[in-house]
């Protein structure tokens, strides 16, 4: 059960922005920031914001059709690459002071994994990398849950640990291919509108992207209100736990900052799963990538930040955690007008 | 003498860039940034920045002709609070760890400061505001000159305390007019297109406004080659402190990150006195003020950020050092994809 968004806090952090010393607005998003974020733990200046990153792994069946330039291997070698902090996202959290923690929620490779000083990780495979879903459901109804339940889980650990603002990021080759057909599936749309260039398909490229989505929902036909239908059908183990953790997270009145293309299509299925879980789902940027905008809109969320990235893993996710944080501060250390004998508005 | 940008640097930066384990670009306008960090250095990873922002404050006669809602004596109140880190500007500068020195350039009334934990304090008032540009020059050329030299001198000092990135902030009660009227100056454009809101002026405000732009212009006539005639026909003494900050700082291969509509003026009179300054700057978020967005075009400059900010001080200055010293250090802590073992692009 999702506690509703709290707008009495929501309103009062509004009305306590307007007597810093600034004038009223001026922050612009960051004040949106810090009175969303009084709303979503329902308090009134809950106070500077504890953060987790979690970065779901998940390999993807679909890459059998071409979709990708990089091959599957590519998921197990990043996920050591984490481990040893070599990739974006480590620099990235140990920029901002954000912990780590890696979840092979469905890796094909082998894995000889263990947690590190650059980021936790933990084991939670649900099968070795989904279907081919052109030819074949991604995975079962019953491993769909399974996934999901794999986020849930963290998000309830993370809650347990004083952890009051989540970030959600992936790592898996052919996952944009899995988020299009996600997104194909939920607002109707053919893969043409959804399909975009991923980590850098060439045309002929996309066109297999496109033709493997417009399969896909043609030969297992989703049904659009149904979250673990689809992503049984089209989906990501990955993608399925982004969705859990989105789910569990909200029930503990811990907001969720999505990443990018793949996390922000975890996010739209919670939300087809449970609408009352929007409230607490912040998009951390506009991805580069083609559906990206779309599914934005259609969750009637604007990003946060506009910087082209288009990498996942969570890079996003970690600025925009950093802008709330930021913006948690401003609430509770600025001055007011009063406070500082600063004269007001004529 | 402003030496060259280094662009054997930043096409090593980018090749750089293109072995680390992420698609090629897709840290996006990040990548750029480590690009221009390096080019501006002068060499291939300079390594993590040594960042410092500067706010310079100072007072404008023409608040005389009710051009902003809030009255002079919050510029030295303002002032105060920087000193006892009240204001936004310390709780973005605590938080991304970012020194913050305010120096009094032109405020006109009594100031009892000292530099304290929150922020340095420097004295160089060079006068206690300006006229009213409406009736009378803002300042005389000499005035002009002393002003920029103050900001030649912060410049100078700080490239010799080892700072590698200089960020511009401002506070001055009426400033927005007077950047304003500096924009109409260069562009040639009228106060319509110029002037915008500030610190929230209502309709029959923002006709005042406009009215005091194109009467001054009118009258003074400013050469738009010449940036001294501009600043002491309708400047002010910290506009003209962030020009030479932006100067004194180019020739040290220092670059220097702009806040907002009032600092990009600053940076915008440097590049009319030099062109050669415009390859070290940066404009670090697109400010809602009304002229912003065509200052920026006109300096061929994207903003990094859009976040609605609109309230000066080097607040949107903060938030961009903050991505420059993430980009470098992009460059230097990412595995490559030889050494990780990830496989490449097929």
């Amino acid at each position: 059960m999702i506690p509703a968004f709290d707008t009495t806090a929501e309103s009062a952090a509004r009305a306590h922005l307007d007597q810093l010393t600034k004038p009223p607005g001026s922050l612009g998003k960051l004040e949106d920031l810090a009175a969303w974020w009084a709303g979503c733990r329902g308090r009134f200046s809950p106070g500077p914001a504890r953060p987790r990153l979690v970065t779901f792994a998940g390999d993807h069946g679909v890459t059998a059709e071409g979709v990708s330039p990089y091959p599957s291997a590519v998921t197990v070698q990043m996920v050591h690459n984490f481990l040893r902090g070599g990739a974006a996202v480590n620099v990235f959290a140990r920029h901002h002071g954000v912990e780590l923690v890696v979840v092979d929620v469905g890796v094909a490779g082998e894995l000889a994994a263990e947690s590190s000083a650059a980021a936790a990780f933990v084991s939670r495979r649900v099968r070795p990398g989904t279907g081919n879903f052109r030819r074949e459901a991604a995975m079962t109804r019953a491993e769909a849950e399974a996934a999901m339940d794999v986020g849930r889980e963290l998000a309830t650990a993370a809650a347990d640990d004083g952890v009051d603002l989540l970030g959600a990021g992936e790592m898996g080759i052919g996952n944009t291919t899995a988020a299009a057909a996600c997104l194909s599936a939920v607002a109707g749309m053919p893969g043409k509108l959804t399909a975009g260039r991923g980590t850098g398909v060439d045309e002929a490229g996309l066109a297999r992207k496109i033709a493997v989505i417009d399969d896909a929902i043609a030969l297992h036909r989703p049904d659009r209100g149904d979250a673990i239908g689809i992503l049984s059908a089209v989906g990501g183990l990955e993608i399925a736990a982004i969705a859990g953790l989105c789910l569990g997270a909200a029930e503990r009145r811990v907001p969720v900052v999505l990443d990018g293309f793949i996390s922000t299509a975890g996010g739209m299925l919670a939300w087809v799963h449970d609408p009352a879980v929007l409230p607490y789902l912040l998009v951390s940027h506009r991805s580069a990538e083609n559906g990206h905008w779309g599914m934005s809109r259609m969750m009637g969320k604007e990003p946060l930040h506009d910087l082209g990235l288009r990498l996942g893993e969570g890079t996003g996710a970690v600025l925009a955690i950093d802008a709330v944080r930021l913006a948690a501060k401003v609430m509770e250390e600025m001055a007011t007008f009063a406070s500082a004998g600063v004269s007001g508005k004529a």
